[in-house]
C-alpha cells in the first residue's frame, strides 16, 4: 500500500544510526523536561507545597507517550541544516511536549474520559485525591477546576518553554508557525466538538469535508505538518523548503489521523488499550462514519444515526454497527484514502532536498504513523 | 485612612494631564485589542467561519473592563524613562487584557457563574448558542467545552501578543516577569479552589495565614505588582527599581483585594451590580472569614461553618452571618489591615526615585483602588 522504496541508502546511514541518534534526542528530550519540571517545582514550593499536585499531574504526561511531535521537529532541524547535538529543537521539542500535555488534560475534561495512557486522567487524579482526603464539598467538580488550572499551567510552561527554544537560533518565523499552529488545534477541537452537536443534520456530502476539515486542523497540521516546519523555520529554512516540508507532512498528518478514526471502530482492544467500539459510544463523526452514512440507504443511515453516541452500547451493538460500516463501503474508502494520502506523503518525501539521513529517518517515522495498529 | 498627601505636585501635570495621557493609552489599547482580533477572525475563517464564535466569545471579555493592569504597566514603563507614546506597553497591556480574559473564561467555569460583567459568562453564550439552535447532546456540556476551548485560545492570544512587545525593547526581564505571573496566578487559584475543599478543617491561625498567602499570589501580585514590574522591565528597569516597584505595587494589591473580599460580602448590590452576601453563598474562605472564624466562639463558629457555602442563604440568613462576622470583630480588623497595607503602599510610592507625572498617576490608581466601593 506505502510508495516507500525498500533499498536501503547507501552511505553507512543504516537505520541503526538512526535509532542511535534518535534515542540521543529522546533522552535529552526527556531530560529537559524533567529538568523543567525540577524547576517549576520550586517556583510552586516557594508559593506552597500545597500547590505541587499541579506539577505532578504534568509529570504524569510529559513523562510518556511516542514523542512523534518532538521527532518531527528534530528532523525538520536536521534536515534544513540544524547539527545532531543542538538545544534548539531539544528545546521545542519539549514546547511540543508540554503542549500536547496540557490539550490532553483538557481534553479529557471535555469528553470526560476516565483515563489516559492506562493512568487516570487529569481531572480524575484531583477528584480521587479528593475523595480518599474527606476533603468538604464536591470530590468531581474539585477534579475538573484542578485540572482546568493544570491545563492553563501547562501551556503556560509550553510557552515559556518555546520561547526558550526562538532566543539563539535565526527561526523567527519558527514564532509564526507555533502560534498559528496553536489557534489552529484549538479551532479544530471545537469544530470537531460542534460537530457531535450539528453532525446529525448535515446532509452527507457536507458531512464529509466537514470530517476532513476537522482532521486537517485538530490532527494533520498539528501532529506532523506544524513540529516538521518549527523544526524547519528554527534552523533557518526558507519558504520554499517549508512548503516542501507540509506538501509531506500534510497529506502523512491526514493518513495518520484516518488511521486513528479506522482503529477507534476497528482496532484490537489488546493492541489500542481501548475499549472496542469507543470512539462509536462517544459518537465521533469522523469521515469514515460520513462516508458510513453517506453511503447507506435511509433505513441504515437511521438506524446509524441512533446507535452512535450511545454510551451503552454493548459488543453485539458495536459489532453491528461496524457490520453496517463495512457493509457501506465506507472502510474500503477510507483504507484507500489513507493509501492515496500516504502515497502523496511518500512521493512528497523523495522530492524534499534534503539529505538522505533526514529522509531516511521522516521515511521510519512516516510508516509507522501510517501503518500502525495501536 | 490613607497617607497620600493631599497637596498636588507642582509643574502643570494636572491630574487632566495624566487622564488625558492615560486615554491615549487606552484608546491605543482598545485598538490594539480590535485589530488583533480583527487579524485573528480571519485566521479562524480560514479554517471555518464556524469557528468565529470563539472569537465573540473572547471580544465580549476584552472590549470592556477597568483596564487596571495593562495602566500599571503602562505607568511602570513610564517610571523607568520608556515615552509616553510607544507601542510596547500598549502590546504589553493587551496581553495582560487577553490573559485576564482567559482567566475570567475558566474563572467562570469553575465557579459556575452565568453571568460576568452583566452579560452572560461565556460557557454560558455557548450553550444558549446550542440551545438556541436545537442541536443534538446537552447544551451545558456543549457550553463547558467551548468555553474551556474559548479560554486556551485566549491564553495562546496572550502569548502571542507578549512576544511582539518584546520582540523590540531591552526587556529580556519582562519575559520572566511575565511566566512568573502565569504560574502564580494559576497555583495561586488552585490554593484557593483547595481551601474551599480543607478550608473547614484548618485552626484558625493557619486559615488566616493561608488566606494571605492566596491573596497575595492569586490577586495581589497578579492584579498589581507584576504588570507595574513588566512594564518596567520592558523599559530597562534595574533590579532595584522592580524591587522598589514590588514595594509599593504589592502591599497596593493586597489592600486592593482585601478591599473585594469585604465588598463580597459587605458591598451595596446597587453599586457592586451583585447580589448582596454572594461570596457567602459560594463559601469563599477569604481572610475576613477566617478572622470571623477565629475570633468567635465555638458555637458562632459552627453556625458561621454551617452557613458558609450555603446556595440557597436567603437575604435574612446573610443579615445574620454579617452581623457574626462583624460581631467577632474580623470587619474591624480586615479594615485595619487594609488601611496597614495601603500606608505602606503610598509610603513606598513617595519614595520611589520616579518623575512626578508618573507618581502622580500611581497615586490615582493605587486611591481608585483601595477606596473603591465596587
Amino acid at each position: 500500500m506505502l510508495s516507500a522504496p525498500a533499498t536501503p541508502d547507501r552511505g553507512g546511514h543504516a537505520p541503526d544510526a538512526i535509532s542511535e541518534e534518535q534515542d540521543r534526542f529522546r533522552s535529552s528530550l526527556t531530560r529537559t523536561i524533567e529538568d523543567f519540571l525540577t524547576e517549576q517545582r520550586s517556583v510552586l514550593a516557594e508559593i506552597s507545597e500545597e500547590s505541587l499536585p499541579l506539577i505532578s499531574s504534568i509529570s504524569t504526561l510529559t513523562s510518556g507517550g511516542k514523542r512523534m511531535r518532538a521527532l518531527l521537529c528534530y528532523w525538520g532541524w536536521r534536515a534544513a541544516g540544524g547539527s545532531a547535538g543542538a538545544a534548539a529543537p531539544v528545546i521545542a521539542g519539549t514546547a511540543l511536549e508540554f503542549f500536547q500535555a496540557a490539550a490532553l488534560i483538557h481534553d479529557d475534561i471535555i469528553d470526560r474520559s476516565d483515563t489516559r495512557r492506562g493512568r487516570p486522567s487529569v481531572h480524575r487524579q484531583f477528584s480521587t485525591r479528593h475523595s480518599e482526603a474527606g476533603w468538604h464539598l464536591d470530590p468531581e467538580r474539585f477534579g475538573v477546576a484542578a485540572a482546568i488550572l493544570a491545563g492553563d499551567l501547562c501551556l503556560a510552561f509550553s510557552e515559556e518553554l518555546f520561547t526558550a527554544s526562538c532566543s539563539d537560533t535565526p527561526g523567527g518565523g519558527a514564532r509564526v508557525i507555533f502560534n498559528r499552529m496553536r489557534t489552529e488545534v484549538m479551532a479544530g477541537q471545537y469544530l470537531d466538538l460542534l460537530e457531535e452537536a450539528v453532525g446529525p443534520d448535515q446532509t452527507p456530502e457536507i458531512a464529509e469535508e466537514r470530517a476532513l476539515n476537522i482532521l486537517r486542523f485538530k490532527s494533520a497540521k498539528y501532529s506532523m505538518e506544524r513540529p516538521l516546519m518549527l523544526g524547519g523555520a528554527l534552523a533557518g529554512a526558507d519558504e520554499d523548503l517549508l512548503s516542501a516540508y507540509s506538501a509531506f507532512a500534510l497529506p502523512l498528518g491526514e493518513a495518520f489521523q484516518l488511521r486513528d478514526d479506522v482503529l477507534g471502530v476497528f482496532g484490537d482492544p489488546e493492541v489500542t488499550g481501548k475499549p472496542a467500539g469507543d470512539d462509536l459510544r462517544e459518537g465521533k463523526r469522523t469521515f469514515l462514519i460520513a462516508r458510513a452514512l453517506g453511503s447507506s440507504g435511509d433505513d441504515t443511515r437511521a438506524r446509524i444515526n441512533a446507535m452512535l453516541g450511545d454510551t451503552a452500547l454493548d459488543d453485539s451493538a458495536v459489532a453491528t454497527l461496524r457490520r453496517l460500516i463495512v457493509g457501506s463501503g465506507a472502510l474500503d474508502h477510507t483504507e484507500q484514502l489513507i493509501a492515496e494520502k500516504s502515497e502523496d506523503a511518500f512521493t512528497a518525501l523523495e522530492g524534499l532536498p534534503i539529505d538522505p539521513v533526514s529522509r531516511r529517518a521522516l521515511r521510519l517515522l512516516a510508516e509507522a504513523a501510517v501503518t500502525r495498529s495501536a
